[in-house]
């Protein structure tokens, strides 16, 4: 018998009837012996018609009342999974985040785990009920209820299941699985029997929206193997294949790892590159371009400065694509006087294409594999960026599908 | 400067546009001086879009579930509420039940307020916030959320009221007050500028649907200035003119008070009549028939029990007209095997028509003026029951609307 935790999406959670498809298969896991935690999200389109009711009456909404309107859905989402769990004969019982408590920083529609209390769960469980927690949120010092933002019921399941030292932290979503790339770009991607969470990073944030990649950081620090499968397929399906279904993510390279230098290609095509020309290279000259950049509250993604000529140097950097506007209008008025640039452009053009794999630690050549095929192709590179794990591109946004299909055929993922 | 509460029906939380208008309201009344707690119901409709989430699922469900998914609908009112206020310019905070906390017993779905902890909410007050805060719900001492039941905002404002030692309470509602009798039965209705909290009681409860009977009670009980009043106003109508509109329910005959002997016509065409005729007269008669009936938790109404005539006795009783099939199977499985009555049987085709009057406690012949009124029109009285200050008749339901017009004229009330 082993403690186990499930999470369900909102399309999981879509209806009444898809509900009870999931007390069935909570259930099934029940009976067979595990003690279970279920983290629901909230039905599907609910955050939605509660974040569109507070817009319909302000634009500049105080988030602290925003996150008490949202956490309303998974509020719901948890009484009527304890009542399709108790229709299937099974005891069930609910909670909100204040009720476990599930404690949080006040970053009210962005806030942090701190801890989970795990008594009353721990008691519940040892007589025999499955309990249901709401993700998404927790409470915060003052006991104003906080949001842990888009996508925030992943960490939540993954931080109870730390909390709880569970076993492991089952992920169901609309998806089977973590794939090498996306499968609508290339139609041989392949869904991966398991990833490290330094390779799962890496992909999550660069695109493959899989899980909340604060998920995946807490996993990762706290240990917790985390499964990510269908919710679609047969409640009633076996449990022994459901269980070794979808992709685990682990915290160790085991044996068992696929010895594929490469796991996956991710691509975003959500960026904007803004390049300033013609700057005087002097100490500094970063932080008097980024620092009014990050006042704004624009997120600054990669960040490039080319070597020097003649004391000027060109610095280029990715911004989210709705933001562009917003990054150009701040350098034109705050930086520009300051620096003297010789040119200020932007370009929303682009896309963002990485290789991704632990074994690229240990593997040279695997860069200039992946230009000699993007050469191949015709693509022109126009930003580079490298970690230890993995290696992005930047080029035109029109080359995206290709240079995807050339680069997950060239590193022999198919 | 007073401290004064605001409750909002569902209908006047129907909409974002509503719900601005109801922040326009508050905030003329925060503008003028007061200090201003307001307790909104949730938007029209939620609630039972929750419950009825609850029931594609279970016709039986778990009550501590169904309190924890129907509070939410309360909680995004409080919200978007603070927002309207907030882009009004105002200081606003929105506080759930459990957060102020308003401690109830742990009857899921009918729980009862045992207290109030003010010092969240008037620390606020001081600060010069308006504080909202969820009607219809607390928590238990389990830390469990609990639901005060149909129409328990009204029950919630008077409460909030009652601990805050508030100068009056409102309650916003749909309609403009208490009237005499039901305007869409006689036309001539007309409303009352003052009522006190025992007439009140007496017409809530007979059918007059203006406020939760346990509101009155509450508001009764703790002495709380409780008036009833439009929210389809123009919400910037002249402060002076609404803080006067509507019904005052007062708890003392104060000089001003009407001086009618008969306040109103109260109706109920929800019951059903059952007969036991021909019952053994012997000590617990009573007991042994209502006994099985209130087990089957069926509630009882009117109870009458006639002479006896050769050691015989009739019983007759009034149900909700739903229960009365319900009513009649326990009586013939549980009560006729043991009191062999000659005959038990029920009509539904009854209504209650009752006149209430604080006056009546000092005038006779209120009871006479009743059936000869009655009789000139030619309805039969089945059914008679009098407190301190109603007298109550049932009649074929087909008379209701000719009783109604005719003693509201034969009472001077038009």
């Amino acid at each position: 018998m082993s403690l186990i935790v499930h999470k369900y999406g909102g399309t999981s959670m879509g209806s009444t009837e898809r509900i009870q498809n999931v007390a069935r298969r909570v259930a099934k896991w029940h009976r067979a012996g595990h003690q279970m935690v279920v983290v629901p999200s909230a039905m599907s389109g609910e955050t939605n018609r509660l974040l569109g009711l507070a817009r319909e009456i302000t634009d500049n909404p105080d988030p602290r009342e925003l996150d008490q309107i949202a956490a309303t859905g998974e509020q719901v989402s948890v009484g009527l999974l304890a009542l399709a769990l108790q229709k299937q004969g099974v005891k069930a019982r609910s909670y909100t985040g204040w009720q476990v408590p599930v404690r949080t920083n006040s970053a009210y529609t962005k806030a942090r785990i701190e801890s989970i209390d795990d008594a009353r769960v721990r008691e519940d469980l040892g007589n025999g009920y499955v309990v249901i927690i709401t993700g998404f949120q927790g409470i915060d010092g003052a006991g104003s209820i906080t949001t842990l933002g888009r996508g925030g019921s992943d960490t939540s399941a993954v931080a109870v299941a730390a909390a709880l030292k569970a076993e492991e932290c089952l992920i169901y979503t609309d998806v089977d699985g973590v794939y090498t790339t996306d499968p609508r770009i290339e139609p041989d991607a392949r869904r991966l029997a398991k990833i490290t969470f330094e390779e799962m990073l890496e992909m999550a944030s660069l695109g493959s929206k899989v899980l909340q990649i604060r998920s995946v950081e807490f996993a990762g620090k706290y240990k917790v193997k985390t499964r990510v499968l269908s919710s679609l397929t047969d409640p009633d399906i076996d449990l022994q294949e459901e269980a070794q279904s979808g992709t685990l993510i682990t915290y160790e390279e085991d044996d068992t790892m696929e010895q594929a230098v490469i796991s996956g290609i991710a691509f975003n095509r959500d960026e904007a590159k803004i390049t300033i020309a013609g700057v005087p290279d002097k100490p500094g000259v970063a932080y008097r371009i980024l620092g009014p950049v990050a006042q704004a509250n624009v997120d600054v993604d990669m960040i490039i400065q080319n070597a020097s000529h003649d004391g000027m140097t060109d610095f280029s950097f990715t911004v989210h694509r709705n933001e562009l506007q917003k990054a150009l209008d701040v350098l034109q008025a705050k930086v520009q006087p300051e620096i003297n640039a010789r040119e200020i452009s932007g370009d929303n053009q682009i896309c963002k294409v990485s290789v991704v794999g632990i074994g690229m630690r240990s593997h040279v050549g695997i860069a200039s594999q992946m230009f000699e095929t993007l050469a191949a192709e015709g693509i022109n590179i126009q930003m580079i960026s490298t970690s230890e794990i993995k290696i992005s591109v930047v080029i035109a946004d029109k080359y995206m599908e290709l240079a995807v299909r050339a680069l997950h055929k060239a590193f022999g993922l198919s």
